[in-house]
């Protein structure tokens, strides 16, 4: 099952994507099932029903709909140098434990919105990533067990200020600016994708040349490693968010650096999710 | 006005304190004003009400009743080095802008709850500071008019776990192990206090011991400054934490080092905010 959190002249729903038709009812109708944040938390079967109601909904023109970000997420929890060649394109060790950093919703945007460059820096970076979230609470989950945690799967673009990021020991600023973070554009089950989304291409393009590529097996730490990992010190909750890491190639680390400015679109793909795209504008005064 | 958030029997609720007692509604009592978290988002007349009505409540024994955490946060924003003396302790240059880091909610506790001391590390360390709490939404604030933005404050025990703070680049997972975050006991309307919160002296003991003790005007970026500085990059919204960073003095830069353990008592005491206490336990396996 595909579904995109959907938003037509201000009112915010839920739709089904099948053979390429959105068909969905807005929160404010009998029968909706509410936003996926809310979904998710009443566990797999909810997507089932849901999937039952939306196909009886209204059909919606992809074209001229908003694409919200899938989820809200109690927890964004992002996972820097989880691909060998951009830890080492980042002057960074290969780790030995997943490095993590948080993301806060007002950083987020949905497919086709426009990614935010600040008045206060020029160094926007793209970072393609395969985004994984959690349908089950859990903590101390085994290995074996945490692909059975991930409810689904979707795209991101972690979109950095990097002088910010650099600013101070701690990356958060420079991954929290408002309207940095493309997501979506829809949520996948883990039953349309292989366990794990493992063997994907991961593609991104700005201005339609590719700037990244890589599969998703590359990961350092695999989805199930990840929710292994950091169920160990802290308990994941249904709707957490984790946004697994982007490969090399990054505006950074090119020579001179590559940075998006007004006008451009990039866009990030992934094997069997889709493509996020957006456009970059300034930020207005 | 003084408000806990409280737990009895099960049953979640609102209280007020005056004059040394409680008076408040259960969440499922007619009239209840509902979590704070709701309540700061009705904006500041929200909170006059919401005083008035738990006048009538229940009166609530404060030695039986369970505290909960003030705030859930939407966004925990917490700041590191943010003292001069405990950023030199912990080996950095004084910074020249905030160092933030996240916290999630499944890390935080309440008064009187058990700080967890995890099977997979000996390194919990205390950190006592000074919680601000956002009351309206805001981007890009002057730093004259944030203040104006502040709703109240509360108090925080930042419980780390040093070996994983320190295992990567990113100092999150350290942060973030479940039940390390003490805050409350109550939030305190910024009313009642001095504006910015500013010269109140902030002591943190262990077992009755003295091991933090700084002014609030120590900071190096005062509540206002943060504020402003992070509503710059951030669209800041009714109920985001900011917990504003600690003194020197942690358990970490002591030779030997000292670590809380099972059967310690911690407390955080800030003038006219009142005392924070949790004891430590080692999790059950």
């Amino acid at each position: 099952m595909r579904f995109a959190r959907i938003q037509v002249n201000g009112r915010s729903g839920l739709a089904l994507e099948k053979d390429g038709q959105l068909t969905g009812l807005f929160d404010d109708e009998a029968g909706s099932p509410g936003s996926l944040d809310a979904l998710v938390a009443r566990g797999p079967e909810a997507f089932h029903r849901a999937a039952e109601s939306l196909k009886r909904g209204h059909a919606i023109d992809a074209k001229t709909v908003s694409y919200l970000p899938p989820f809200r997420g109690q927890k964004i929890l992002c996972v820097g140098l989880n691909y060998v060649d951009h830890s080492k394109e980042s002057g960074y060790a290969l780790p030995d434990y997943p490095t993590v950093f948080a993301r806060f919703a007002t950083s987020l945007l949905g497919h086709k919105e426009a990614i935010v460059r600040p008045q206060s820096s020029v160094q926007l970076d793209f970072e393609g990533e395969l985004v994984a979230v959690i349908g089950k609470r859990g903590h101390k989950i085994a290995e074996g067990e945490a692909l059975g945690h991930v409810a689904g799967y979707s795209i991101f673009n972690d979109g950095s200020i990097r002088d910010f990021q650099h600013r101070t020991p701690q990356w958060t600023v420079g991954k929290n600016f408002d309207r940095t973070g493309g997501f979506g554009p829809t949520f996948v089950t883990a039953d349309e994708l292989p366990p794990g989304a493992v063997g994907l291409t991961l593609e991104t393009k700005l201005n339609g040349e590719t700037v990244q590529k890589a599969s998703t097996s590359d990961m350092v730490f695999s989805v199930a490693k990840l929710v292994s990992i950091l169920s160990q010190a802290m308990t994941l909750e249904p709707g957490d968010v984790f946004v697994t890491g982007t490969p090399s190639g990054v505006g950074a680390a090119r020579k001179p650096p590559l940075w998006m400015k007004a006008g451009d679109v990039c866009t990030v793909s992934i094997d069997k999710l889709g493509v996020l795209e957006n456009r970059i504008v300034d930020e207005v005064g």
